[in-house]
């Protein structure tokens, strides 16, 4: 197979494309027997899927890969239970595919509607989390896709034997097995190759570091949708009630410091600067956070370090704090503009102008009035569980569920109608 | 300029991206003010736009270029009065901006809605015709977008002044210039470096024929919708009335030929084809269609031409049309599937199963039930015009109107949430 890793995609391709039309035409009940076929096969298959994570586990360790990665990659019999009870969130969601929105009447009376239907076949690209392989089948089969998975090389034994578990319950259930297809190869050419599949993968889903998604975008010829970096920011307004924005910024910085809904740059109205910052930052101190200031936050708050232009730029995914005091909402929203990565952005306020000013003025595919940054995710808004977080603008922005894995023609009901 | 094209089109692409801050804070009745004067300034430049269309008319004269395309080139006073009325019509669509849809109660008390926003900047690559510069400006204006405009070098004395009047029009009532930038220069580098302008440019439409198309989709960093071409059928199943089938098919072949929403195949019932194929082609061949059938097709009418494989894949733009005679609606949906390019398919029929399967099982931008494929259009559709028609699955299908000029982002209400 490595020897020819092109006719390999192009196979992978060709079965995904047929799959999807038996897929886009499966009843909404024989498609969710499947996922929960999906889920009891992947308790069962428990012993196997542990057995193959041990070798990634230990192949990692011997590479000497980091603690928090080796983290994301293992697997335990809680963390397959909780794979398990992920797909059946999704069984239980509505199933939109063939739902008709706006169903118009023209002057002609023509009635125009438009009905979603599935994408056709998605293809992910990702990194070490073996939960994305079992995340990702579920909620395209919800939505009537094909599915196209390729993780990464620290887990593919546990992928290949997730993927296997899914595939058998597919089948099963009488459903394609190409329903879900895993590139099997640790083989970076699959990568190239799957970027050419255009015309067999309608779009392509990069989940994972910087490098990894900008050399799809910048090489695919099957459209992408771009997940990518939070460079979150909460500005404390001036009549921000001081508990309620300690309470938001201690959870947005510190509930998971390493995820991209992470809060990295605090924005302070001057005027309450100097009674806010020098509780909160000793607050944050007890939480283990290194803090960069401004010069002026230094001058309030001794024991902070001087902030970099650099600071301001950096996703620190990390327990470390940006802070800057500005003199107006004017500025925080420009600070905003200018460092910010359109991903998640707070403002604590009391004062309504200003909370209609930032929720219309500041661009992002989240923007929360007196609320943690940290919301921003599939699960939290409702979607049981989620694809990735669109940072684009194209299709999808935000964190993406079934809705987003849908796309929708115009179905036209006439009694003859001709121009 | 031409010596440093791509400093030329980053200082257009910065331009648009600060025009485009403005633009999405912009009140509605501000930009229906300056698409009031967009519309009336090009009726009192009309003399100027008409002597530089001449340029173009006489240079193309020159070169030779075919009558149909001349004809999309010239420039008349009732054409420039259609562009300024479509404007007008863009002007009194509503508004989308702002709107929220779906504001939702989650069980922890947050509110979250999503916002529809502009996309930013818009880029759109075309050919020949003059009035796509008017239409796309007045569109993109309308959904708060920037644009960028590059026209065929056919066009192009005929471009800068239509865009120059709109310019005047645009600073006339306060808005920054860099809302509408048309590129300047026939050199085709300036596409290049245009498809290179990701971060300036949300998204660039390509409109025109197949290679210019896949050029932009296969090169380009900044993401692409596809408009694309139309191989469209029309399906007349057993059950048709055969009255209306024969005026839709007149209809979507021969009121418009050279469109893309125009048939290509007619594919008829096995049972009603010797009944239904001789008056039909009788009435094509007094429209000046030239047949092509299947082997079936010519053993009922005897004079048409032997369809061949390469027939049923090409689209015509002409008066000719390829026919074949199918077994049933499984096989003329197979035969869709097979050659059809997702853009509009009919079917004519009165059996209610088969309409609803139809419009089910065919995936294409639009799919009818005895209406003509002529339909896909935006001003059809109630859009006040295009943009494009989307044949491709991402973010719009379809024709695109104002609407799909815009994305959304998620905005939360909160009381202080944390996670």
């Amino acid at each position: 197979m490595e020897n020819n890793i092109e006719d390999y995609m192009l196979e992978i391709g060709k079965n995904a494309r047929e799959a999807s039309r038996v897929l886009a035409n499966i009843g909404t009940e024989i498609k969710n027997k499947a996922l929960r076929n999906m889920a009891t096969r992947l308790i069962l298959d428990s012993d196997k899927i542990l057995a193959a994570n041990q070798i990634d586990v230990a192949a990692a360790m011997e590479k000497g890969i980091s603690e928090p990665l080796i983290d994301r990659l293992i697997l335990t019999k809680k963390r397959i239970l909780d794979m398990s009870n992920a797909i059946e969130v999704i069984t239980n969601l509505k199933d939109p595919i063939n739902d008709v929105i706006e169903m118009l009447h023209m002057p002609n009376n023509l009635q125009i509607g438009r009905m979603k239907i599935p994408l056709g076949v998605i293809g992910i690209i990702y990194e070490s989390r073996p939960n994305v392989t079992a995340d990702a089948s579920a909620l395209c089969l919800k939505a009537g896709n094909a599915v196209i998975l390729r993780g990464g090389s620290d887990a593919i034994n546990s992928n290949i034997e997730i993927s296997n578990s899914l595939k058998a319950a597919l089948v099963e259930s009488g459903l394609p097995e190409a329903t879900l297809q895993y590139v099997e190869t640790a083989n970076r050419e699959a990568v190239d190759a799957m970027m050419k599949l255009k015309g067999y993968i309608d779009v392509l889903i990069p989940r994972g570091g910087a490098s990894l998604i900008n050399n799809i975008v910048k090489n695919s010829s099957v459209p992408v949708i771009e997940t990518g970096v939070g460079n979150c920011h909460v500005y404390v307004d001036e009549s921000a009630d001081f508990n309620m924005a300690e309470n938001i910024i201690i959870n947005a910085k510190t509930q998971r410091p390493g995820v991209c809904n992470a809060m990295e740059t605090l924005l302070v109205h001057e005027n309450i600067a100097s009674t806010f910052l020098p509780s909160l930052c000793q607050k944050l101190h007890s939480f283990s956070v290194e803090l960069r200031g401004c010069e002026i936050t230094k001058c309030i708050v001794s024991d902070v370090n001087l902030a970099t232009e650099e600071d301001f730029e950096t996703e620190f995914l990390d327990l470390i704090l940006a802070i800057k005091v500005v003199p107006s909402i004017d500025a925080a929203i420009d600070h905003i503009y200018k460092y910010g990565t359109n991903h998640s952005e707070a403002i604590i306020t009391n004062n309504y102008i200003n909370s209609q000013r930032f929720l219309k003025e500041v661009d992002a595919a989240a923007v929360y009035v007196n609320a943690s940054t940290r919301f921003t995710d599939g699960s939290e808004f409702g979607f049981g569980g989620e694809i990735g977080i669109s940072t684009q603008k194209l299709h999808a922005r935000g964190p993406m569920g079934v809705n987003e894995l849908t796309t929708t023609k115009y179905i036209i009901y006439g009694e003859g109608q001709v121009r």
